[in-house]
C-alpha cells in the first residue's frame, strides 16, 4: 500500500461531477477519482479545515463510530473494476480490527475528518496513477 | 411522541431545496421539513424500495452500525430552534441504548433503510404541524 494525500478537489464545468486528486507523498504520481458533485463538499470542507453549518452525513458516520466505541484507523482505495473504484474504511475497537466496504468518496471524507491516513493499493496505483507534470518536466 | 411516516419527498422548482412531508398515522397532520436537495435522494430511494447503483453515505451509516454490533431502533424529530429541526437516531447494542444527534434528513434516511419507526415529539408537532387539507374539507 502507498500512502496518499488529497491534492485537490474540483468540479467539472457543468458542476455535476467532481474529481478528487490523490497524490503520493512525493507528489510524483497522481490518482484522479471521479465522484459525484454532492460528495465533493464532504471532502472539500475538512480539507480546508472548515465545518458545515449543519453536520453532513459523513459527520454522522464519525459520530456513530465514536458512540459505538470505535476509532477510524485508515481509508484504503482497494481496487478498480470496470472503471469504478472500490474502497474500505478500517476501524479499531479495542483489539478488534473492522473493515467496512464503501465508496472512495466516503472513505476519504471520513479519514480526513479524523486526520487518518489514506492508502492506495499498488495495483490501483499501477492502473490509475499518472505521473505528475512537475515530475515529467524534470 | 407521535409516530409518523414519510408521506412525500419533493424538490422545489429550481431543484436546490427539497421538502420531506411527514404525516401522522391518521394523515390528519402533516409536518413539512425543508432539507437539501442532495439529501432528498437518500430518502426517496428507500421510500420507493430502490437502491442506489453505488451505496450512498446513509448506507455506510447502516453498515458501520451493523459492523459494530448495533441496531437501528428509531428516528426521533426532537425539536425546532430558530426554524431548524433537530433529530436523533436511537440504536441498541445488547442492553445498551445509544442516542446520536443528527439532521432530520439523516435520521429519516437511516430509519427508512431499516424499516424502523420515525417519531416526532409533541412540541414539534404543535409548532410545525399543519392540518391536512383532506381533513379540513370534512
Amino acid at each position: 500500500m502507498v500512502q496518499v494525500t488529497v491534492d485537490k478537489v474540483g468540479l467539472d464545468q457543468d458542476g455535476e461531477q467532481a474529481v478528487v486528486l490523490l497524490a503520493d507523498l512525493t507528489k510524483s504520481t497522481l490518482i484522479p477519482i471521479w465522484i459525484r458533485a454532492m460528495e465533493a463538499t464532504a471532502i472539500a470542507l475538512p480539507l480546508q479545515g472548515l465545518k458545515a453549518p449543519r453536520p453532513l452525513t459523513s459527520d454522522l458516520v464519525i459520530s456513530v463510530i465514536e458512540h459505538l466505541g470505535a476509532e477510524v484507523v485508515m481509508a484504503i482505495i482497494r481496487e478498480i473494476k470496470d472503471g469504478t473504484f472500490y474502497a474500505s474504511l478500517v476501524l479499531t475497537r479495542g483489539d478488534e480490527e473492522i473493515e467496512i466496504d464503501c465508496r472512495p468518496s466516503d472513505a476519504i471524507a471520513v479519514a480526513l475528518r479524523r486526520a487518518s491516513p489514506i492508502y492506495v493499493m499498488e495495483r490501483v496505483l499501477a492502473e490509475a496513477g499518472i505521473r505528475s507534470e512537475e515530475d515529467t518536466v524534470q
